[in-house]
């Protein structure tokens, strides 16, 4: 049977994700994610109301005209988990594909609000729920299974399609956690018994993001314990904390929650983001949250929680919200400018449970709300964070235990894939043999 | 009463730390250190047979010449901690003094190591043992006090001179740890009471190591945590294991010796250092090891070791050895260079929970060590590590604890004071009133 | 006689310079200079409308009011050139002074155009033109002397007050260029003499902005020299090259010009602060400009002569822009945003002969540029620069020269000030004896 | 015609470059050289009594055993100029070829002297000089041709291959320098020739060193113009001053030369390699020197000249030494460590016309030594150079000049090429299609 990969986007960036596995007559997609820096460098750019060929040009999602030459049926849209970098883009290009959308509850549930709010296509797609550690029928002779894995978004998995040839492995996004607060530990006995079945493990496709950086990424556990460690060293304070972190990064929104409570403040979550994923984590039943947790997302309802907080004191609330990054229109950020009832008065700390993007956009965006914090007289607490993304040593056991038979890099630029590369090598690949370096648009058939 | 303070040593750099308290006519001098690189960038020295005027011209140890100028008599010579920095020079200074040495029992055993190696000098001061949390007489109106603090070693106090004009902290070095695994907590409350005690604290001495970074140090915890998953991450790794760290490190030395045993392998500490400090803390029951621990320090012993290991196969065992920074002549080394009978195979596991010291030659040997590790085909888990030193927060909670009169910037150069400097004037004090930048050799008089 | 310093402004920051000496009972004021990134880190803040003692709250300019406390009568107010961080606070400051403000005639000019654009206050003071070289009386005892300095902008100075007990020299701001490319080379020999008159030199206050840099900052020639490299490297493309740098550099712009007309291109200034500076420079006969050399400030006649230059052929041009920090709101930004008839192809050039300011919002807003830059095609040349402040080497020099009997850092923070700080105690200087680590606000008595 | 070519080393790493052309039946090696650093990390090691296969196993010489894989007949080693790891492995790998070494006077004198020196192999294959710009027969159907190009080292050439399929031009070292102090600038109009010759250029191997660096690597007037400006700057001390830089780097040593004479200093070249390459230079015509310059290579002349400097007074010479980069070995270290006649006092100058080599074991070696030139007074003038390789605006005039067909990135790793590959792709160059990254050992088929 013919296997072909064609690496459609985020093999040149991080972003605006999408691979397409054809085996025979049958193709599966693999994420359809959008690229935000691309879109945000602009002025004014509202995407919601615009044309996929714009957002093509711009680099903001995937150019998927290279699937007119794979000849084959699409059977599904399987994106791995529900960051914008991996869904973003479906609701402007799936309803060109007569197939249903596969992807965990919580994944499907994010795609569904995404489809909700696009405006300019109807994306009238199934969307089908299918559990981590299941599996699915892909045409007649090839199934496509949900492998757990651990990441900074609770659900993620990495679909594996199993064909005669042997299965390809999408390895995109993962830590390797074994405690991960939230959720199932990786199921690292699962890989290596894939790599034992059959033809074993034909195709690996890896996400690159830290394969310069030594070691192992530590567990969420880690940064729970950091995060523990900061919070209960404020116990005694008696003014206002604040903490913001991703919003969809419900295992650390559940920490933040739990240490506050913990040190006798109540938490409440703040933000358009924050309201919405926790919103949905809670309405799945993927974290239980306390009752008395509020969430709120608009403006108004914002404000008017910031005004009670101050009225009843400060000191007895931690407000979680939007602004990790310093982004100009989040909460923090607004909070930083003055323009929320929520006053910072000198000593107060800001608990940053997030690590500042490098790109120098970010950096500079961030810079100023921390420096305007500051002139408040805030106290800042930073970098209190985990990496969602496996580490060297991660990619070394993933190897060991997929044993595959092509490698491709993904997930990066050739900067960020030269250290995989490397990695690859002292274990054996060979560039042009079974490494395969590769670019967006390209195809790469691996049998025939 | 009169009080001045000496500056002796330690207010231009990192190392050989000195200083001196005169509260009338008595005098209390704290640590005498070392600063071991201006000794080793100079080829083939040994300190031990080297006379202190040699040493003192070299910048290795405090120029205490300024003390003749000192009009009242030393009572007291107190090392705070046993690192080389606070007590290296004991054993070229000390005989200067008609003074015993007053320090907790832990660094009391390692000055008297110290003392007993030396091959120039005969240093009979009296040895005399104080507890943290204890209080001493210093002639008729003050009294010396050990408040207990958290450091990358046990037993580390900061002393407390109270007298009648308020009391003097000398606060060099610790981490604010509410969690140290070995030994106790901060004593933050005693703190908190001395600042309301008599004329509250008049002065405070700070450690400015970590002056520039944000946040709070992680406690000792939030290491413990992330080497533990490590550790338990290579539970099924069935090759050699290698780890090194201070060797002073007595908690991280436990932490290993621990996971060590949870994963199934027998841990053995290798190394000249490591069989002192984790032997002497096991004597005086610091640390309780498990019975059947070795600790060689001889080489003979150690290869002797090595070859055991190889022999009952290095699957069983994990070697904690002395080299953390990729020094010349340390265990780890040796091992690089295939100077001892362990032998590393593709895919074997060195582990350094440590962080390189931020100076270009440590870069350099670490850099040397590493790469001939991996030239073996070790893989390397580093910066499994969290600093013994305040940052910012810290900073800003000892100052609202202690709400001290005066301030002197330590333990740093220009450079590193200037960090801690802005964090001071931001709560009000002011360079040349009451915020008092010094530099090696300079007194400063308190009250008149 | 008494001699007092008075550290306004610019001791914890780069921006809002002051510095009074009071010689007996007179006083002169050095600089009163704006901190520019203090505004616009506020959205929407328009400092011609604001008051003095909003802007002096949130760190704008210089706090005056510590002169009430010095008692003397104010003589002069001496800008030493005609950077916005050394008189941008004149328009704001300077008519609660009864004294005219002294400058060189460029200096005076661009303060002239500063106070005309003022819409708070009527400035009333005198403003005397004083040529570098020249003296002029203080009271019946002192004498106010200019002499010439180099650095990135034309007529600058170094001002010395002559005063019984010795000179003051004001080292603010410059680089040792023997070479300058347009004006004299910076007076060595007459600061060699100073220190050798009457008393010698009292007091030198520096600029430490460069302290930590290790060797000699080179000379605009060295910049010359790489900018004509580039340039002539560029003389057979026929597409379209921009350049931009810094509107106030005039023997930049000169060069610009220059290499234009030698690679066969008409230059063209462009942007309002281009034709402000370059404009002035001419009409003051600084600078010899072409006589077809267009100025246009105006966005009106700005895209009037974009639009010309793609008529007539891109290829036959050299556009010189504002924008080189990427500043949102200057030219280079707006040609990057496609919002000028100026129309970029694949190729075309982009010269930055400016470094970027080393402070995370302009790396984000010069990044922004840049990327929008490329996203049309356009190939970037970046760092053709020279820094105009004394390094290392240049400070050693000064203290070899001057020989200052005390030495006060300026022109920076704390961190600023350490490296030279460490320079100055390796020559000998004293911290609190003859070297003054000062603050804004503070004052420093020199002789009694 | 089958064209091929094999990527034997320098394509993981700088250094040990290799790579052979297969043009039908006959094969040119273009480089053999040698990997310094992976010799320097063992203690003790002396490549000249080593054995060819030892040195392959270390990564210090090209694994050539590929070359057997090659059916052809090898008519010419060709290494492109005489830099050790363009040339280092000849007298190691030659002797294995029955064909002579083709290469331009400068290199080829270099390399006989390296020949000379082995003492394990008798390389006895012909040395043959052949002018940049000249042309020699390759088999029946190709041509060899030189191309003048500029580097850090004089007569410095890109060959081309001419065959009937096209052009293969190997493009390692150079920078693209129209001014380069000595010898003639890069011949670009005879690179945009060969692009219109023929069937233009098949192919091109590019040195992809700089890739990451923006804009152009300035000419050698501009380190000339930077080390005039810091020399000249320095006329009037009157004690000691001494520069060290790249050995073979000829037309800076001409400036030093020069410029020593111009402050009235008399220069003198210090050390092995000093001598050697000046030597060379001079006796082969390249450089003029004048006829008083001294150039000692062994240490005794060296010492006996430095006690001569120090009885004549120093205030007169300029030294020139080897020990850039804190060699441990070289005559700048050993200046540092006070082992030679030659003693600093304080305000000595000591000029690094060189930059450190970035990596840790250099930084390490070169922190050392000015950390012990400091401990004796020197004042410290570094980076004061260009480099030798093209920037990335170099690189895209180099394809704008060429029109390769195909392109191979070489003389880095795979990080190193990253940069290059996102530059050849923004040109329309396609991974796998006409861009082709390789690895060590690689074959690459461009025509059948």
């Amino acid at each position: 049977m013919e296997i072909e990969i064609a690496t459609i986007g985020g093999y040149e960036e991080v972003g605006r994700q999408m691979t397409a596995v054809r085996a025979g007559d049958n193709v599966v997609i693999f994420d359809m994610g959008l690229n935000l820096s691309k879109v945000l460098i602009h002025d004014n750019v509202e995407t919601e109301r615009m044309h996929s060929l714009d957002l093509i040009d711009m680099g903001a999602i995937p150019d998927d005209r290279v699937m007119s030459d794979i000849e084959g049926d699409v059977q599904a849209i399987v994106p791995t988990h529900g960051h914008l970098d991996h869904i973003g883009a479906i609701s402007k290009l799936a309803h060109r594909y007569d197939a249903p959308i596969v992807a965990t509850p919580f994944t499907i549930e994010l795609v569904k609000q995404q489809i909700e709010s696009e405006e300019k296509f109807g994306v009238q797609n199934d969307l089908i729920k299918m559990e981590a550690g299941s599996m699915r029928d892909i045409g007649d002779e090839c199934e496509l299974e949900f492998v757990n894995v651990t990441h900074s978004i609770i659900d993620a998995i990495n679909p594996v399609l199993h064909t005669p040839e042997g299965s390809v492995v999408y390895g995109l996004d993962k830590r390797m956690d074994h405690n991960p607060v939230l959720g199932d530990p990786i199921d690292m006995d699962r890989f290596r018994e894939i790599s034992r079945e059959g033809e074993g493990v034909l195709c690996y496709i890896e996400d690159c993001t830290n394969a310069s950086k030594k070691g192992k990424t530590p567990s969420e556990t880690v940064a729970r314990e950091q995060l523990r460690d900061v919070m209960y060293s404020l116990e005694d304070y008696d003014g206002g904390i604040v903490a913001t972190t991703f919003s969809s990064h419900i295992a650390r929104v559940t920490s933040l929650v739990e240490f506050a409570k913990d040190i006798g403040r109540q938490p409440v979550l703040l933000g358009r983001s924050m309201e919405k994923y926790s919103g949905t984590a809670e309405r799945l039943g993927f974290a239980e949250f306390p009752d008395d947790l509020g969430m709120y997302g608009h403006r108004k309802s914002v404000d008017r929680t910031f005004k009670r907080i101050m009225e009843e004191g400060k000191e007895d609330y931690l407000p979680i919200v939007t602004g990790h990054q310093g982004e100009p229109r989040a909460m923090l950020t607004r909070m930083a400018r003055g323009e929320t009832p929520y006053e910072l008065d000198e000593g107060d700390k800001v608990i940053f449970s997030a690590r500042v993007i490098p790109e120098p956009t970010n950096e500079g965006q961030r810079y100023q709300a921390e420096t305007l914090l500051g002139m408040q007289g805030a106290r800042i607490y930073d970098d209190i964070h985990v990496s969602g993304h496996l580490n060297q040593e991660g990619h070394y056991q993933m190897l060991d235990a997929l044993q595959p038979k092509n490698l491709i890099p993904a997930h990066q630029d050739m900067k960020g894939f030269a250290p995989y590369v490397d990695l690859a090598r002292n274990q054996g690949y060979e560039i042009g043999r079974d490494l395969h370096i590769t670019e967006n648009g390209n195809t790469i058939q691996l049998t025939e």
